[in-house]
Order: structure tokens, then C-alpha cells, then sequence
């Protein structure tokens, strides 16, 4: 790497300052306008991830990446002086793939002399809302160790870069600074902290994202950009803009330098010595000949005028070059250490809808999280013949990729068009297609068995076909978390009488009973690595009972619009319900006890034909579960639907309630404030929600009551003693934030989506909570991966399997 | 030129058959498909010639001629085997003037290489139906001599490329093959015998274009192009299209190469060992890049396919490869001698409405192209002087490329959305002031007077401030035809009592009368050069009027496509009225005989307000001159009108009337009739239109009726002895054909511009009846300027002028 210029000190832990000699000249006695040549490209939204690469179905939105990179490079190659930054390395890998030797070497030394610069560099850029930390961690490990492998220490992204995540996590801030981000910058935030920190130059800001590490550990200088990551109004220059060029032919009827320098100069952004400007949006550099020509001429223009006493001096830079001025300038900044959620860019505009959009999606991606951390273990535990065994060929690259491109902030977030949440779905069971490959090589390896192996992929509608016809079959569970658990396994059989057994012969305790929907029997196995056969704790039950006096179903109606203080609907972004006040889906819900046994009690709630519980205490678990299944949402009515549960107790929390970051660190919350900024509410629902990605909870000084989520989802707390989550959200209208649809998934008969989920409540003094939430938030996030054999299977090696024998 | 591939031996009359060395290798045992890299460049339609230039006012239309330019050069260079054509030199001229002398020096190898091959090549891809073949052969001489200068005889275009005017006239034929081009090619022509011409495989022919030039001196191959100008369906790689891309990487879930390859082999192409496929269209490859690396990929994947014996072979290539390729092949082809008016796309759209748009523009332009003659002799005639001397800075170059984009198909036709037709004028006026200058600088050098001269621009409508106010005044007359003519002259005046006198002082025979609109004064004084006072043909005047029983005026109203044949209405380019019979504007027209004197005989007629003939007879001439006024075109009825002036006659002309190409040779129509095609007649009216430029006549045995007109307009004879001339349309629907806007022109004061214009009208015997019309014709086409001077001029030198003193 001798040619690398970027780095001169690379071991030194505040580089930057040291020297980045690759950056522009600046002008210490002018204003200096740092031009930030990028483009933002989606990993899916409009279009899939594939249509955005090949720049197909241009017909939805004219978006074409190849070309943005070959458009890129090519002009680059034209002017020294010219710069870009590149962001999503999903794309720029698959770029790279396909150019010729010649191309790669010209792309390596544009990296090496810090004219073409990598910027944050995950393999997406992730949602910060619906995300769990494990799967960003991921997402930025397979960017950045492709940058890496590729380009060595000159490819490494010294900035983050989150310019449109709708709001902004303090896990990732912390992630960031943790992973050695010089500094981050992002473009959305609340329009009235926005308008405050202009008016108290508060844009820029230390934040300390962690109250547990100690600091430095997690400081990140974080910078909001001044016109989110757009350019200044009129001096959009892509092929998608219709601002005017400059016209310099001085022949010309309409010659336009001298208006474009003026407006320019009079953009009204004399705050520091130096500004940065980002020159690029959406999908932009398709051709890049039209910025860059237009930019030449600017930066002509207006230092031009420099001869005759301008104090302006424009340059092409980066923001890490930005960034190394205004550390070089020597500065303090304000310091912040709650979050930026909710973002809302109006009175009425409150961002929040998107943390439970498409459930189901949302639930596969956590679910396949688990797939793939199992896929890697077993991955290393069988060695290399995993990936080309007696099952063919597998790897975990795939999934890994897949996972990548979910973490987008309109992937998971739940924010893109239909199709494109089943391309997502769709890459996401290809990924686990190659690794069950893997999975089953290694677990032959493990087991000494080749015997054939299934997963039953729909356990959750009671659908397995070894399961229902075979009379002996075997399971293995394997676990991915590195400590023994509990895990409650229900499987649909034919028959009505089983034994089950361990991997020892021993006896398991067992039930069969009735599934209420299909009829079919259900049997209860445990995993044998724990001991879980904990005594059962039924007197909790009926305490918790007494405890929860309400925890039944609500929805909001979403607003459609048709409000006289905003036109602002509901949808897959933001939530607004056109009321207050949820709706009680039914007051009193029709109620059954289905099962009273030694290994679970089950109490199934009907609140509507669409709305139902199930309530389940499993022997040996001390949480309470809540399964709920919400759907088809009806909408014959005109009305969008956003249905929740809501917990309503007797504990005095007051106005606060706590919600996780990314599944990591909790943070405070208080109903109709803000921690740094005085907020004036103006949606007193969905202004209070904030996301949750494993967990919420409320408190007084004696009692505790934590939700665990299986996914990711909206949460609030309205009133003293209630912490309500929404499930599920079927809607009318599109939003005007892009998308284009309504949020209304059809699901399988096009009738609407029926979603379904499981809550885990537990129910503690504060002190010892987290002993119980954050095994059971664990368990969630990484769960058991189980596969069946038919017949008994040949031998059982190193792995510990729980197995179970049954005879009907 | 010792680079220069293309010619080995341009002194030939055929080089191209001789060796166009630098034309791709084709496989003469396989089908070979032309791919033509291309882009349709319209010097001004909905947007003006600069704002296509440059790019600007997007919004309208996404098009920026400076980056197609840009971005082919960049693309060319990448790989030897890219072609690319260029066509409008307006455009490229002007590009060029923009790029260091290194692009200057890649862009002249790649002429030289044939790489970049210029095509057409003048100023502009002329209209074929409204434009004067004097006009036409200075647009195309001041694009060539650009290209000659600049590139030598690489440069030189091989092939006329005629691919979006909406029909085609013989004498542009003609006039290119007396150019020299070895071919021409063209996308539109009547849609009944285009189907005809596919079926008996007549695409391609030999157009004899001329009747009185001894072949081969005006022959021409001339090839019809098979999809238009654009690329079969799915093919369409530009930004500006939604085709799909071609996805070849193998891993990919939509992996399309097999799909798009087959595709291409279904396309039914298969005719000849030569295809030609036009690859672009309206203002494509701004983004050369996405054209060029898919057609690299359909060549590779196509072309590998032979290795499996398919017998297809796809390469880059030109219109003038091509040729050669179907010049090696010594085929003969069918013989063409008339022409391609009119053009109708389907049974109810015929494309005749333009012959007539905006007659304003088309009188405008045809008087541009009088003063620009007057200009250019006028500079040789004052010498170096001229351009620079005591009026100041003048030159003819500004007048002469307003003049070359004023010929565009969509600049004098009239089919450009008005903002555009506001700067074809604003041009032309801005020409006119250079040529002023330099007008004054080389009267002063000739008269030997420096006195400020004035021109007076609204003498049509009676205003003249130095006439009007002066007591005394000069005024010059500037004859730039070769021969002297006689020219009625009047001029608006506030006395009544004027003396006249010529340049030696002898008096001139002059009558100040009333004008009947302004009541002003009005002085006729006739041009010096010629013996003006030929004998009063007053009997003669009688004698006219015996034999034109009728000539009145009627107006067709305008299909709003409400009809159950077919949707297509009126508009800029289509003519369909919405019945066969016109209605009778007045059928007894108010009648005033304002002036019978010695010098002229006027008879003003008054159809309606907004239709208004006046009858002139000069002293000296042997033509009837109709000044017809029509406007504003009143449409709160909601029809559009389009209005006629019908002359009818008892001539024998049974269905045969005569129209002009060009203004230059005459061609024989026939009502219904098409001479090589047998018509399906669906239009009686619209398809019975034919342009003409500056005459059109009707005959029989003995009489002929020959109507010569001040600009462009479209005629017809649909009876027995009639003849009729459309003055004027006012629409109130866009036709469908892009420009996206009704024609209708608001005028001064919003309420329909008001147009006047002349014709002149000879009744003769037919045999000598081109003595009177051709000079008659071309006194119209190069109209004399007249220029004044207050007071007695200090001098009168080289400079034959006719000069009145007045004395109020």
C-alpha cells in the first residue's frame, strides 16, 4: 500500500487530526464550501435490490447503479481535483465483480489518492429503528471486510454516513464509535429540534452513546447535515433534475453565470469557515458528466470572483475531509446522549408507523437472523466438508448477503413496495435454502448420521408433514446461544398417543391435546441441554392474572387524511390515527381454557373473527406468553386499521416508560417530552411512539412489567400503568413519502395479511428484571434450530440433540 | 489527411462503391444486422435550440444535446469497434467551439477513423413540406462547410438522413443528390404505401427527383428505414426507456440473456443479407454508456451463437456501411419520380395541417431568408466595411445559422409549442440586427451617405414613424435579385400632399390616398431600376374578374376527434375537418372600391370582422393581388376553424391541379390519386392537401390560373376548376403528435394572432404562364429592402437607389 496517501498514522486512534494528505487545499481566511459529490442508493424500495443494480423497470423509478459507478469513474478520471463518495457496498461489490483487471487497477488508485472515498461502507445502509444490533454488526462487517480485502487500509470508511434512516438509534451511534468512525453525519432529525439547533448552531454535537461503557469509548462527533442529503435549491444537477444548467456561452440570449454565482453566494450558509454541501441525492451520478460539468463551472465561477474580493472559496471534498477541518479548527461541541426517535418533519408527520410495518417481514428477518448466526456455527463446527458434504454444495455467504440488503432502511423498516418485500423474503429463503445445505452436511458430520433431514418451516401454523405422517421420528435442536435454555417445542402429529425420549432413552414429559384451529395433536418436547423442568408456576399465573386487569385488544383508525389541521395520512411510514382514543376491539373477549397440564396452561382469547390470543404459561418458564394473531384486517369499512395490545396494570409508572436501542442498551422515555429540547406536542399518540426491537417495559419502585418481542415494533405507554405495542397495520392510502402504495399487505388469499406473534411478559421488582428479560430477549434473538428425521437415527455423536421417539 | 480512412478515392463519383476501407467486416454467408448507434436531435420543438442544447427547462422535456456529445465521445473511445452517427451540425458546431484541443483531436481521429461518421450533416434536418430550396441548400451549405473547414473530406457526409420530416419532397431529393450523397434515408411515409412497399419488398428504391435534369444527375438511392428511426421493441437501451436491461450475471434470480437473444432472433428481420436497425431516437444518449454496453452484450451473446451454427451477425455499423453493403450486393431497385406528400399515419391522420401552421412564423422566415440574400451581397458589395465600420459591429453569420434552424422540421412547419415559435422569430430579428449593422455600414460605403437610415419592420400594417412624421425623406431601395423588377411600394404618411421624385430628380408618379384602417396617408412610389410605368392594364382588371366567379372565403371547422371513425383531431401537424364541405365565411362579401387611379385599383372585400380581402391591380403588372387578413379566429363557439380562400374558376381542370416542390419544379397532383399506389381514399379533404411553397395552379386547354403565395401554405383542388389555398388554422386540441399543445396562437392582445398575406394570381394561356409566374415567384422570394433617410441624403455613388423627396 505504499501509494495509499489517507493514511499516514492509521494506528493512532484520532487519525484524522494527524493528517488526511489527500484532502483539498482550503483557504483558512475565506469561507471554504466543501462540495460532497454522492449518490444514495437504496438496496430495494421502489424497486428490488437487483432492478436498482441493473437499472431494470425503469418504468417505477429511473434508477440504474451499474451506471452510476461506471459513470462515476469515468469521471473522475477527468479531473484530479474531482471527488466522490461511495456508501452501499452491496452495490459497489457487485460492481467491482464485473470490471476488467485495467478498470480495477484505475478504481485502486482513485481509492488510494482519496478521490474516489468509501463512506460508512456496510453492505447497506441500515435502518436504525427496527434493526437488532447483532444483524447491523453483520451488515457492516461484510462491507467493511470486502472494502478491506479489497483496498486495505485506503478503502477503510472513516465517517458514518445515516442521511436517511428515519430517526436515529443510539446503539448505532455507539456501534459507530465503537467500530472507529472518526465522526457521523446523518440528515434526518425532528423538524423542531432542527429549527432549534440552527437557530442555537447545536447542528453539530458530541454524542455519548452509552451509559454503560465509559467514555471515550462510545463518543462519535455527529454532524446534521444542513439540507438533509439533498443539494441547495437550484443547484441540482443530476439527469432526474430540472434545475437550470449553466449556461457560460456568452452568445447566449440566456447567459446565466452571473445569476447562478449570485444565488449561489446568497444560499445564506455563512455560519462557519466551512460548510459542506451535499452535491447528489437518490440514485443520482447515472451521468455523472452533468454534475461534475456543471460543478467545474461553478467552482470557475464563483472563485473567480475571489480576484475581486469575494471571500468564498469552493472546493470538491468529502466528509471526511470536511470532518478533519472542523477538527483541525478546535472546537467544542454540545453534548447529547439520549436518541433521535421519533423523527417527525411536520406537526402532524410523526415517523412512527414504520416500526411495526409489515410484521411479517419483519419477523422473518429477525427469525432468519438466528438461521444465520446457527449457519455459521455449524459452518466452523463441521469444517470445511459443511459447505460441499454428502447434502451438495451450501455456504452462508448467501444468507449473510441477504440479511445485508434486509437491514435496509427500507427493508425490514417495512417501507417499500410490495414486490419489493417479497424479493426480500424471497433472497432471505434463498439465503437459508443454501445454508440447510450446509446445515444438514454439518449436522451429518456432527451426528455421524446422512440420514435425510427436514425443517419444518411452518411450526407456527402447525404444519409439518414428517411430523404428521410418520409413527417414529426423530428431532435435533440445535443451539446457537452459548448457554443451555428452555425452549418450548409444539409439533402437529396425527396420532394421540406418544412416547418421547431423550438422546439417553429417558422418558420426556410430554402432552398431546388438541390444536383449536386444525384439530390436530400438538406435542410438547423440551430441550434436554437445560434442565428445564422447572417446577411449574401456576400460582404465578393467576397472580399475574390479577396483576394485568386489562390486557386486551385495541386499533386506531387511521387518519385518512381528511383533517382539517393536516392532509397527512397514515401509512407505511407514519402513523397517524385519525383519533385519540384506540377503539376497544371487543370488550369482552370470548374466552377458553384449552389446556390445564403439567407442561403449559393455555387460555385463547377470541376478541374478533380477525383479533385472537393465546395466553401460555410453560412449565418451567416464568414468563408469560402472549400469542397473538391479528388479521385479516378488514377494510371494507374506509377504514385503515392499526391494531394494538395494550397492557394496562396497576404499577405507578407515571409518565415514563423504557424502551431498547437495537436490542442492546434501554433508554428512558417520557410521555410528551424530550430530553434535550422543549417539545410542543401536536399528536399525542403517535408523537409518544418509539420503536423496540427486543423489549419495552414500566415501573414504580416494586414492580416491573417487560414485554420481550419477537420482532421489532411500535411502542408507547398513554396512561399511568399501561405500556401498549402495536401488532399489525392494514392501510388505505400512501403517505407522500415515496412509496407509492397503500401499506395493505394482501397476504396468501388477498383478503389481507394475517400476521402472528408472541409477547413474553414477565413481571419482577426492578432490581432483578434484567436477570429475567435479557435471557428471555436472547433466547428470542437466537433460537433453536430444529430438524427431524424420520425413523431412528443412526448414531448420535458430538452433538447433544434432544430426541424424541414416538410411536402412534 | 493522411488518416483519412474513409476515402481512398473521393474524386470518384462513386466512391463508396470504390472502398469505405474503414466500414466494419461482415460474414457474407450470414444475415448481417446494422446496428446505427444514433440520436434525433430537433434543433427547437418543445423546447428552444438553446435550452436542447443545454439541457435546460427538463421539466418540459429531459433532453441536453452538450452531454449526448459528450458522453458518445467518452464511449467511442472505449472500444474501437463503437459507431456513432452525427447529424444536426447546429448542435455540433457548437459543441466543438466548447472543447479543449485535446477532445478536438480524439474527435477528429474518430471522424478519421470512421468511428463518429457525420450524416446529413447541415444546420438542421430540414422541414420537406414549408421550406424554400434556397433556404434549404444555405442550411445545408453552412453545415457542411463547418464540417469541410473542421474536418476535411473525412468529414464529409456520405448519406442524407431525412428520418422524422412528415412526408418528402422531390426536390429535397434532388437537391441532395446534386450534392453528391450517395443515398438517402428517411422513417415516414404514407402508412397504406408503406404496407405495400413491405409486402413487394419496395423499401428501398431509385428516386429520379427531378423531370428536367438529365439522369443520373438527380437519381438517388433511397432507402425507407424499417421501424422509423427507432429500436425494435424491447430493444431501447437509452435512459429515456424502460426496456429491460440485459442481466448476464449467471448467479442473478432474472438472468436474461437467453430471453433478450432469442427475442432478437424472433424479430422478423430476415429479407435480405443486410439489415439496418437504427439503434436511438429523439434526443437519446445523453448516457451513451447504457446503449453501448448492452449492445455489447447482445453483439457478444448474439454473435456467440454462431460457434452453435445460428447464421446471424450482429455488428456496430453506419447508414453509410450499410449502403456500401447493399451497393456490393449490385441488386436493382424499383424507380420512385414523384414524391412522399402527403403523410398520413393512419386513415384519418393526415399530416397537412402543417403545410399552414402559423402563418405568421411562415411568412416571417421566408422574408428572413430576402433579407439574408440582401445581407450576404450586400457585405461582398460593401467590402471588409461592412462588417465593421461607422454603424458599428455587423455581421451575416447570426442571421444565416437563425436562418439554418428556422428550416428544422419543427421550426418553419410550425409545429413547435409556441414559446419555441416565439424564438425561431426572436432569431431571426436578432439576425436581422447583425445584418442591419452591417446593412447601414455598406449603404454608407455605396451612397457615400453616413446619415442614420432607418428600415421600417411594420410597413404590412401601415407604420412607419420617419414617414409619418418626416417633411422630408430619402428612401433606398436594395433590389437583390439579378434583374431588375418593378415593386409597389407604399408608405404610411400624415400629409396629403407629397411631391416624389427618383434619383435624377425626375418626378415619379405617386398617389397619397386613405388607408382605409388607419385613415393615414399612403404614398406609392415605384423601385427606379426598371421601367415601372408600364401602361395601366385596366382592362385586364375586368377581364379577371369575369372569369373568377368566386373568389371568397370559407373555413373548415376543426375535428375535436369526437367522432365515431377515428379521435384524431386538428392540430399543428394534422389537418382533419370535422366535414368535407367548408363553410361559406360570408356568401356576400361587402364590397368598397376604395382606390381607382393611375398607379393602383383596389377593391377591399369584408367576409365577416375577422375575414378581410383586398383586390389590387398595380399600374404596370399583370397579376391580381389578393391581401388577405384573417384573425383573430374567433373559437368561443368551440371549434376550431381553419380558412380557406377558395378560388373558383370555370377552367376544365377536371381532378388535376399542380403544386411546386420547394419552390423550384413543379409536380402534378390528382385529386384521390396517388401515382405509384392505389389509394384508399379516407379523407376527402385533408388527403387531397399538398404543400406549396411558391405556387400552385390549375389548367386547362387554354387558360391557366397560377396563384403565387408570400410563404408556405397547403392547397388543393377538390372540384372541377377550383382551386383552394388554406390561410390560417386556430385549434383547440393538441393532435396527439408530441408537441402537447393546441395551435393557438394568442396574437398581440390574447384573442388570436391576425394574419395577412398576399397572393398573386395570373391568369394566362398554360403554354406561357411560367413566363409570368417564376419571375412573378421569385420577386416574392427576394423581396427588396427599402431603407430611409430623413432630409436630402449628402450623396448618391455606386448605388442605383430610388429616392422620393417629400414635401408636406
Amino acid at each position: 500500500m505504499g501509494e495509499c496517501l489517507l493514511l499516514l498514522h492509521p494506528s493512532t486512534g484520532n487519525a484524522l487530526v494527524e493528517s488526511l494528505q489527500s484532502c483539498p487545499a482550503t483557504n483558512p481566511s475565506m469561507l471554504n464550501v466543501h462540495l460532497v459529490p454522492h449518490t444514495h442508493d437504496d438496496v430495494g424500495w421502489l424497486k428490488t435490490v437487483d432492478q436498482y443494480y441493473y437499472g431494470d423497470r425503469n418504468n417505477i423509478q429511473h434508477a440504474g447503479v451499474q451506471y452510476i459507478l461506471d459513470s462515476v469513474i469515468d469521471q473522475l478520471q477527468k479531473d484530479p481535483a474531482r471527488r466522490f463518495i461511495y456508501v452501499e457496498t452491496a452495490f459497489f461489490y457487485r460492481w467491482w465483480k464485473q470490471q476488467n483487471q485495467s478498470t480495477q487497477r484505475i478504481v485502486t488508485q482513485l481509492v488510494n489518492e482519496g478521490r474516489l472515498e468509501f463512506i460508512n461502507g456496510g453492505w447497506c445502509m441500515s435502518d436504525e429503528a427496527t434493526t437488532h444490533y447483532s444483524a447491523v454488526i453483520d451488515q457492516m462487517t461484510l462491507g467493511l471486510r470486502f472494502l478491506n480485502d479489497t483496498f486495505g487500509e485506503c478503502g477503510r470508511p472513516r465517517v458514518a454516513w445515516h442521511i436517511d434512516p428515519f430517526g436515529h438509534a443510539r446503539e448505532h451511534a455507539s456501534i459507530f464509535a465503537q467500530m472507529g468512525y472518526d465522526g457521523f453525519f446523518f440528515g434526518r432529525l425532528d423538524y423542531q429540534d432542527k429549527a432549534r439547533r440552527m437557530k442555537t448552531k447545536e447542528m453539530e454535537m458530541l454524542w455519548r452513546a452509552s451509559e454503560s461503557l465509559t467514555p471515550p469509548l462510545a463518543d462519535l462527533f455527529t454532524g446534521v447535515l444542513p439540507n438533509g442529503y439533498n443539494p441547495p435549491e437550484g443547484f441540482c444537477w443530476d439527469q432526474s433534475c430540472d434545475d437550470a444548467p449553466i449556461r457560460d456561452d456568452p452568445d447566449l440570449e440566456d447567459y446565466n453565470v452571473d445569476e447562478i454565482v449570485q444565488k449561489f453566494l446568497n444560499a445564506g450558509f455563512y455560519k462557519a469557515n466551512h460548510i459542506i454541501m451535499t452535491m447528489g441525492s437518490d440514485f443520482q451520478y447515472e451521468n455523472a458528466n452533468l454534475w461534475y460539468k456543471n460543478m467545474d463551472k461553478l467552482i470557475k465561477y464563483v472563485n473567480a470572483l475571489q480576484a475581486k474580493g469575494s471571500k468564498v472559496n469552493v472546493l470538491y471534498s468529502t466528509p471526511s475531509c470536511y470532518l478533519q477541518e472542523l477538527n483541525l479548527a478546535n472546537l467544542t461541541w454540545p453534548l447529547k446522549t439520549d436518541d433521535f426517535f421519533p423523527y417527525a418533519d411536520d406537526a402532524h408527520d410523526f415517523w412512527t408507523g414504520y416500526f411495526t410495518s409489515r410484521p411479517a417481514l419483519k419477523l422473518y428477518e429477525r427469525l432468519s437472523n438466528s438461521r444465520l448466526q446457527t449457519c455459521n456455527q455449524l459452518e466452523v463446527l463441521g469444517g470445511p466438508k459443511s459447505k460441499s458434504g454428502p447434502f451438495g454444495e451450501g455456504d452462508s455467504d448467501t444468507m449473510k448477503r441477504a440479511m445485508g440488503v434486509a437491514q435496509h432502511h427500507d427493508a425490514v423498516s417495512g417501507t417499500e413496495k410490495q414486490h419489493v418485500a417479497y424479493d426480500y423474503a424471497r433472497r432471505l429463503a434463498t439465503g437459508w435454502a443454501h445454508c440447510e445445505v450446509l446445515v444438514r452436511n454439518s449436522l451429518a458430520i456432527l451426528s455421524g448420521s446422512e440420514a435425510p433431514r427436514v425443517f419444518c418451516e411452518n411450526l407456527n401454523i402447525s404444519v409439518c408433514p414428517l411430523t404428521e405422517s410418520s409413527h417414529k421420528f426423530s428431532m435435533n435442536v440445535y443451539n446457537p446461544l452459548g448457554r443451555t435454555v428452555s425452549w418450548p417445542v409444539r409439533l402437529p402429529v396425527n396420532g394421540s398417543v406418544y412416547s418421547v425420549t431423550d438422546a439417553n432413552g429417558r422418558a420426556v414429559d410430554s402432552q398431546v391435546g388438541n390444536v383449536f384451529i386444525s384439530l390436530k395433536c400438538t406435542c410438547y418436547i423440551y430441550d434436554m441441554k437445560s434442565s428445564c423442568l422447572l417446577p411449574l408456576l401456576s400460582v404465578r399465573w393467576f397472580h399475574l392474572m390479577c396483576v394485568f386487569v386489562l390486557f386486551d385488544n385495541h386499533r386506531y383508525n387511521a387518519s385518512a387524511g381528511n383533517n382539517k389541521e393536516s392532509p397527512q395520512t397514515s401509512g407505511a411510514y407514519i402513523f397517524r390515527p385519525n383519533s385519540s382514543d384506540p377503539f376497544v376491539i371487543n370488550k369482552t373477549a370470548e374466552t377458553q381454557i384449552v389446556t390445564v397440564s403439567s407442561t403449559v396452561q393455555e387460555v385463547t382469547q377470541w376478541f374478533s373473527p380477525w383479533v385472537s390470543q393465546v395466553v401460555r404459561l410453560y412449565e418451567g418458564h416464568r414468563e408469560l406468553e402472549l400469542e397473538w394473531t391479528v388479521g385479516p384486517v378488514p377494510v371494507a369499512d374506509g377504514l385503515g386499521k392499526e391494531v394494538i395490545t395494550r397492557l394496562d396494570t396497576d404499577i405507578k409508572s407515571s409518565d415514563y416508560f423504557y424502551t431498547d436501542s437495537n436490542g442492546r442498551e434501554v433508554l428512558e422515555r417520557r410521555k410528551d417530552y424530550r430530553p434535550t429540547w422543549e417539545l410542543k406536542q401536536t399528536e399525542p399518540v403517535a408523537g409518544n411512539y418509539y420503536p423496540i426491537n427486543s423489549r419495552a417495559y414500566i415501573k414504580d419502585d416494586k414492580h416491573q412489567l417487560t414485554v420481550v418481542t419477537d420482532r421489532s415494533q411500535g411502542a408507547s405507554s398513554l396512561y399511568n400503568g399501561s405500556l401498549e405495542i402495536m401488532l399489525h397495520r392494514r392501510l388505505l392510502y400512501d403517505d407522500y413519502r415515496g412509496v407509492g402504495e397503500p401499506l395493505s399487505e394482501p397476504g396468501d388469499f388477498s383478503d389481507g395479511l394475517v400476521a402472528r406473534g408472541r409477547l413474553l411478559l414477565t413481571f419482577t421488582p426492578p432490581d432483578t428484571a434484567a436477570d429475567v428479560h435479557r435471557p428471555l430477549a436472547q433466547g428470542m434473538v437466537l433460537q433453536p434450530l430444529l430438524s427431524f428425521q424420520d425413523g431412528t437415527p443412526s448414531a448420535n455423536t458430538k452433538l447433544e440433540v434432544c430426541r424424541g421417539s414416538m410411536d402412534g
